[in-house]
């Protein structure tokens, strides 16, 4: 599989098979590819935990939130729902200022994420401060993201963008379309 | 070359054949990757910029800042420059909030240019007003990133990160280290 093959696979899923387990070797694979991908001033601030038991997972859900343009939608349902999750921390004691670094380290997991066979979406909506009560994490750990991982048992359908409308949508059949603008539309020209 | 081996390969290099030309279509190409990543909510509020020429490269080195950790070096001799850049600008018009957008588009666009055998190095520090007033640049761009490319003639060393030391540094054969936190110190457990 060519680059470009791999990203366009790699798509966002939010439903899984959640009897799918996830082993701790290849999520740990995941976060080594985050290791080796670059870091502003190479500070390497990124911590990272990993959640792949039933019980964890189910400890984590509740705090995430799912699929804004999906109004009657409200997550996957249960048998559904990922059955690991990588939450990426940034580290306060080495700098303050994460920049980019999270979502460098984001998209090298995701794409590893589709050549191990998984999926998965980038969550940036959290309810922060009750999943940090509730696992606790000490308060030098900023959770700058955390990425939903499983099978994916759905089908994401990309296609031309129209009227300007970047909502995505499902259809009778629950594939999932996503619209994206063209290329010629991405590049300037002064 | 599976992902793990691109991502290895990816290092932020200084260094590079000025000579080499590098296609408008592979750079389109590369775009084009990171039109096809995740952007949050899929708003997609990136847009970029393509300097490929002499001329044009000419014009926008002179505002960018090199290699923070080497104190006497200035940054490429003449002859050593990128001969290419893609600028990651966030379009205002969209969105004000960009998130890591710039960080997933810029992981995509680097492990892209690593496939097509060139290389480079992800700038964030850049004389942004300057650089902005040289092109002629509309205020409702704002600029996120500046991708520097070309034909890598560096080497470039991972290594064990010692004594926490993020600095990298040059050998006296001009070998660039980079010393990396190991796997264990990166994940967090409570």
């Amino acid at each position: 599989m060519n680059l470009k093959e791999l990203i366009y696979k790699t798509r966002s899923y939010r439903r899984f098979n959640e009897l799918h387990h996830i082993d701790q070797k290849i999520l740990e694979s995941l976060i080594d590819l985050a290791r080796l991908s670059a870091s502003g001033g190479n500070r390497q601030p990124l911590k990272f935990m990993i959640f792949n038991t039933p019980e964890e997972c189910a400890r984590i859900f509740p705090y995430l939130q799912w699929a804004s343009y999906l109004a009657e939608w409200p997550g996957p349902d249960k048998g559904e729902r990922p059955s690991g999750y990588i939450m990426i921390l940034g580290d306060k004691s080495v700098t303050e200022m994460f920049g980019v670094d999270h979502g460098i380290a984001a998209q090298s997991i995701m794409l590893g994420a589709t050549e191990a066979g998984l999926g998965g979406c980038m969550i940036q909506s959290i309810k922060r401060e009750e999943l940090r009560n509730e696992i606790g994490l000490p308060d030098k750990y900023e959770i700058l993201l955390i990425l939903a991982l499983g099978k994916p048992v759905e089908n994401v359908i990309v296609e031309e963008i129209k009227d300007n409308d970047v909502k995505y949508w499902r259809d009778n059949n629950r594939n999932h379309h996503v619209p994206k603008r063209s290329l010629k539309d991405l590049i300037i020209k002064l």
